[in-house]
């Protein structure tokens, strides 16, 4: 069972404010769980039905003893979801350092993106297009909230995921490190050459890119509509066609 | 004032059961109610503040007459929305006919969506992409819920989304109509020269296209991951870069 003060921790580790203080976060299913055993995330608990199968054979002895089972009444009381499914574990916020390699490969930079379940599903895009890093503005939604984790699908625990001041970070590379946005005076990005490197800006949704980073913008891209009516597309359904525009002529 | 039969009548509107006996559904917000009255939506009645602008320079008189002035406190009771905002329409459920000429075209054909979300999404996308019909499953969620109307930007009267069981318009339509879908075994979507014309089949998120489709499917395509870790895309992304491939070459 339980007991008072674990499942007070539990309970916390929903908001932010603790998650910042302890510097731990929530992973709730047995699909997310299983693919949080798999990364290289340091799990600190789980809290798991008696029905619970952890998807890994031969489940090692350390987690095991990290593994505590509980009724399906406590795990309603810790979990976050409508539907709390089997096990709920935690782990440890990882540190996440800048580093110029990086810019070697493409890089997303989210400029305020504020809905969870955006930010959850570019991180998946990202994973999918072999992307392994995103900056994210510090005004952007936290990464490790449940409904970010969740909507990530796993590919949190494959792509890097860095808040810091993205003019500062902007200031800072190399000047033959291409930056490119997406702008309605932009070049057709269907008919662009593009690069294997640099740094993709994703605006957001309501108000395009942060005014403050266009100076640091070397190529301007346009997504052209086929209609004339709708006004713009999704932040994540944008991030998509621009990735998979980048990453097309590879495959 | 609102009549308490209104005010009943209008939060009714919330679920499908009386959109269904009424023939009516709601729109929310001056953005979306600029849309709507863009359109060619038969409204039937505007509930608004003081403070509302309709967008529209010299408001029709039709539409004058049907609009009432109504307090933000009633304006919350009869929202669907966590913020109410200034105003609030109903307009006539249209009716859809599925015309063979319609296959001139690219029409996207959804097999059991069910996330309103996403259908709203989908809806914006199609439009982006200039697709004038999407052809839903009856088992995907209803196009006039409140969150696939205010998902879907306006984009929901531009786009005729039509309801019927798939295997029989699949049954019925031209052996040289090309039905497009996704399957894990197709050939590389980046790599095939994509016609302006057919049905492309999008699956359920988590089960695919429905087995009962796949006799129909005269060419199976792919989207290559580019990570060994992601598993599968959101179906509207997957929807957003399919739509992407098909229109490229054209613009």
């Amino acid at each position: 069972m339980l007991s008072l003060s674990k499942l007070k921790y539990l309970k916390s580790l929903h908001l932010q404010k603790f998650r910042d203080e302890y510097q731990e976060f929530v992973v709730e299913g047995p699909k997310m769980v299983a693919e949080l055993l798999k990364s290289d995330f340091k799990v600190t608990g789980i809290y798991a039905l008696k029905t619970w199968d952890s998807g890994q054979r031969g489940i090692p002895v350390s987690i095991q003893n990290l593994t505590e089972i509980i009724s399906p009444a406590e795990l309603v009381r810790i979990s976050n979801l409508k539907t709390p499914n089997e096990v709920l574990a935690t782990a440890k916020i990882p540190e996440r350092i800048i580093e110029e390699s990086m810019y070697d490969d493409l890089v997303l930079m989210l400029s305020q993106i504020s809905d969870p379940g955006n930010l959850g599903t570019i991180i998946r895009i990202a994973d999918w297009f072999g992307l392994k890093n995103i900056i994210c503005s510090p005004d952007s939604v936290e990464v490790f909230n449940p409904k970010v984790v969740q909507a990530s699908m796993g590919s949190l625990f494959r792509v890097k995921v860095h808040y810091a001041d993205l003019k500062e970070v902007l200031s800072g590379i190399n000047s033959n490190i291409p930056v490119f946005g997406a702008y309605l005076e932009g070049r057709n990005i269907y008919r662009e050459i593009l690069p294997q490197k640099g740094i993709i800006i994703i605006g957001n949704e309501s108000r395009g890119i942060d005014d403050l980073l266009e100076t640091f913008v070397t190529k301007k891209l346009f997504i052209p509509s086929f209609s004339g009516g709708a006004e713009s597309l999704n932040a994540s359904v944008a991030t998509a066609i621009i990735c998979s525009e980048f990453r097309r002529n590879t495959n």
